[in-house]
């Protein structure tokens, strides 16, 4: 352990530490200054990974450096904003320049993405944990809520359901996941090039990392609407369909979590628009149901009949 | 373990959730929505406690949420901020109620004190880590950097210096610190008050949770000036003064960290505005030293003669 907070942030995080004019100040003071646009809203979201909880141990550090930034740039996807700047509270039982070498880099790759600037943190000795807060603005008239989803909307999910879920599951019974699988569940891409779109025509929308059932409930709750889905249409990934299938193993896409997707209502009147933004979208955008005034959310098969799920989703602490 | 983090939230923290004007969603969506003040920069910190390295295992939990919120304020308080919104990640082995109580009530009572509001945060299973990120609003005209020092002003203090140290030197031996020291470990008062009054005064501010000497130097290095030490002008409390002076132990005020006092500099001629401040002041503010043209922090002996530190203050990963 021979390197300092700032020997750290110099050797591996200095690629991120400027470029942005909004931000007056950056790492090295107290706090940083910084200079939201006028007309905008600040969008700020905190999310915490701890080693064997969020992640196994012995975890590969770029992976994790991707994820940890990932699961926070999610959280502005799903209110269609746009990211502006990130600080890094790391907790590490030690100073591993291999380890930190590979975090950074996944770190940095993805947040370069997003022209997202480092404008602090914290390096604390201690049991592994990554906890980010991240800034993004939007409109007042753009951002997507969870509360504004009306009856007889269109329910909608990007990508395919279940992939990272079902790659955890192979891992834990000693399984090595197709790459697919894995890097949906390591590598998580946020669905920000879809929220651009999705700003001022979806009527809610939120990340479905809890699993979708749990989330899309959190819409219906805040929107005061009920939903049905059709589980023929949801967007599974081969593997995902053939584990799901035989069994009607649905739980896997509908509570497994850690899927880094958007789950958004859209007004009938605008269901042309998927169309286009499939044709030239980072993910497929796929109707899976649609809202209802009844409470809650039915899940219903092929044939109509009703599937009644057995576990809600991802809680941290029940 | 049977309350979620939506039950945690509710029940524990629900009068720290509403009130700003400024918070257009507060907790419950994907990221708050903030409303920055159009004229001023927006300051942004985040600190992170971690049990065994930053207090001690089985730590009283009101002073840990005081103090963990204190610390954060302090980096406020060093940038002469107003403070706005919080973020809390709170990283726990189980929820205990009776812990969380106790928590949350050292944090609620300090955070309303100052109308901040909580907006947002993570609650994760795993060792004890509690990492807060705070956000306050200050001018570009009025803000204290560490960068703004120039040669021959006076160097000063808030408070006293080294009781939170003295306070964990006795501990650690078994002995029970007084009163006084105790709060300086437990319960740090934010400079806030004093922060105010040096806004647009100042021409550089720091806190120094670090120690003296470490902090100082980074005004110095920052603003390109050295500084001397007159160590017979240091503020101490009586407990300290004693532990001090028989041995000459400056490291204990100058390096011993934890205490979560404001150094700034001040032009002299703005000398007499010390007095004005000091009549109505949540603390004592006191000249220690002047800052010089060459490179360096030289303490002065009463005689003029030179005290060389040993240590130069607290390193996270030294």
């Amino acid at each position: 352990m021979s390197l300092s907070e700032f020997d750290v942030i110099q050797k591996y995080f200095s690629n991120l530490t400027a470029g942005r004019a909004d931000v007056k100040l950056g790492i090295g003071d107290d706090c940083a200054l910084l200079q939201p646009t006028a007309d905008q809203l600040l969008a700020v979201s905190t999310d915490t990974l701890v080693e064997g909880r969020h992640f196994l141990p012995g975890a590969d550090p770029y992976s994790l450096g991707h994820k940890s930034l990932a699961v926070n740039l999610s959280d502005l996807a799903a209110m269609g904003a746009e990211p502006l700047w990130v600080s890094l509270a790391l907790t590490l039982p030690s100073v591993d320049e291999n380890w930190l070498g590979a975090f950074s880099k996944g770190f940095s790759n993805l947040a370069r993405q997003f022209s997202l600037q480092l404008i602090g943190g914290d390096l604390t000795q201690g049991p592994l944990t990554i906890s980010i807060s991240i800034h993004g603005q939007v409109s007042e008239q753009q951002v997507l809520k969870r509360s504004g989803a009306s009856e007889n909307e269109l329910v909608c999910v990007t990508g395919t359901l279940g992939d990272a879920a079902f790659a955890l599951e192979l891992l834990q019974k000693g399984i090595k996941p197709v790459e697919e699988q894995q890097i949906a569940l390591d590598r998580p891409q946020p669905r920000l090039q879809t929220a651009q779109k999705l700003r001022g025509q979806a009527s809610a929308a939120i990340d479905i990392s809890d699993g979708l059932l749990a989330d899309l409930g959190h819409i219906c709750e805040s929107s005061s609407v009920g939903a049905e889905i059709y589980l023929d249409q949801l967007p599974l990934s081969e593997a995902v369909r053939e584990a799901v299938l035989p069994d009607h193993r649905w739980e896997l896409p509908l509570s497994g979590g850690d899927d880094y997707e958007l789950c958004f209502t859209l007004p009938e009147s605008h269901q042309d628009l998927i169309d286009s933004w499939n044709r030239n979208n980072e993910c497929l955008i796929t109707i899976i149901g649609k809202t209802r005034s009844h409470k809650g959310i039915q899940c219903l098969l092929p044939d109509g009949s009703l599937w009644t799920p057995k576990t809600k989703g991802f809680e941290h602490f029940s």
